[in-house]
């Protein structure tokens, strides 16, 4: 009965895997690096694409999730700052053109929420949030079964709103953005700060740290690195109150590499998520987790939207 | 064809119109105070609905707005602080075992956005953000044709987000949230802090103040009044851009008793959408208006939502 194709483009490479539409089984899937000497991000993905095509089935339909901001409706990316090139690119008509079967994007961090409520720890909610914590904090929301896209599908962008006036300096130009004041790098930077004032740490001062740095020392016992942890918890607590209020979902889902922190972040979140919802019953029977597709999230995301394009009653086994 | 009924509750007043399935014409509506020496708001809200009750045709759907938190799939109320008793209060089941019709239940302010929606400024829209500033500030959100309610109908709280940390306490018990900062009361507050430092203004010190107060010393050049609005405004703008970013809408309707304050109050909150938007394609094609349906809106919400409760095709006239 066909496949699907799945593919996921971020800014250093793209994966793709060819899925039987009857049977969604353990995804296997081609990687090649994003930018080349000799080809365009675009032919490059054609070339992908090209090599795990099937040969013995049709393809029913191609999802894929972009590392940017893009039309969900016109296919057409708006802005991948990772992928040199990729401005205002019809990048659905492209393919569509060139393979001939229905092609439909999504933006990762929406396409890892969609690939969370299919397949993955969000199976069986109606009203679903997905926050990735990672270089940036992107965002995806199911509410009653449907992707909250908007008008342009540029919707979710979570770790876009205003935390602190006056905070941080975010990667979108704008200050004291929930990824300003959580992320992986602001978690980096608070902790360097705090290091050039003076306070103690294991940590080395002066030279380049990362989050995962400050987790190790964390987990070390470190306290500079601990309450670094901690600060970036509770600006995610203090946010999740507020999308609680916003949205009222049933489940919140955390992924992205720095939620692989552990309870040193999770503690403090949680302890801001309960100082700072408005009332208690937003918690009632509201399950808070961590991702539960590991590194194939955005990947099973683009298969998500695929099967949603061409349904074939497709079941995971 | 029968005809649809429509009650507003609010904590002074609830109010009542029987309106033809097949001609929404004009509402006009029977009034009534919700509470009264001899009975409960519930047993008022029943006389109310018997005393409209069409004797010609038969009744399709009651909708009915509430000024407070509800289930919006139980119809249960789960607090209205300002009808006393109504705290986990069965209200659809009551009203459907007297009038044995379909009712449903939805918070006043979510059913506003649907009568604009519906019947008013945001007609067309398919993805539609309502923000109403007045005594509180309340919200409803539209996103493809559809209000997003959340898993128990809690969901668009859109006055309860936090805006500035260890701001002033909201009614919430929160502090800082948008209401605290940008609603009648907090208006009047603010002008009333700054009299009490001893700023030059036409508004008497030591006497109780209101929103309106206010506005109308702006609107005569006050120069305090002014700051109190834009501050109002600025807030306002700020906590848009986050709905933006968060929605991606097409039309944002700002309703409730401050919006009349006019310029005054929106040019401030424009200046601040387009300072804190992190980009301009959240404003291309964003239509910015008030709301148009006045002290209608939330009558014709639940107008709206008796009709999508069972559709007869109605249309306005």
């Amino acid at each position: 009965m066909g496949y699907y194709i799945a593919v996921d483009i971020g800014g250093t490479q793209m994966r793709a895997a060819c899925i039987p539409c009857e049977k969604i089984s353990p995804l296997i899937a081609k990687r090649i690096s994003t930018q080349g000497l000799n080809a365009t991000p675009e032919e490059r993905l054609v070339e992908l694409i090209t090599t795990i095509w099937p040969e013995d089935q049709p393809v029913a339909a191609i999802g894929v999730a972009v590392a940017g901001w893009l039309d969900a409706y016109t296919g057409v990316i708006i802005e991948a700052p990772n992928i040199p090139g990729w401005g205002k690119l019809p990048l659905r008509q492209h393919l569509e053109d060139i393979f001939h079967v229905p092609v439909a994007l999504g933006n990762d961090a929406n396409l890892a929420a969609l690939g969370e409520w299919r397949f993955g720890a969000g199976i069986g909610h109606h009203h679903l949030i997905y926050i990735t914590v990672s270089t940036g904090i992107g965002g995806g929301v199911i509410m009653d079964d449907r992707m909250v896209l908007g008008v342009r599908g540029m919707a979710a962008e979570l770790g876009h709103v205003t935390i602190l006036p006056d905070g941080p300096m975010c990667s979108c130009g704008q200050r004291g953005h929930l990824e300003a004041l959580a992320s992986g790098p602001s978690i980096a930077r608070w902790a360097q700060e705090e290091l050039t004032k003076g306070k103690p740490s294991i940590l080395p001062v002066g030279s380049p740290l990362t989050a995962k740095d400050v987790a190790i020392a964390a987990g070390q016992g470190d306290e500079l690195a601990k309450a670094a942890l901690a600060r970036s918890g509770s600006y995610l607590g203090l946010a999740l109150a507020n999308y609680l209020h916003i949205f009222n979902p049933s489940i919140v889902i955390i992924g992205g590499g720095v939620s692989k922190s552990g309870p040193l972040l999770f503690e403090p979140m949680k302890a801001a998520l309960h100082q700072y919802v408005m009332s208690p019953e937003y918690l009632d029977n509201l399950t808070l987790t961590t991702a539960a597709l590991g590194d194939d999230v955005c990947l099973m995301g683009a298969l998500a939207l695929a099967c949603a394009l061409v349904p074939q009653h497709a079941s995971i086994t």
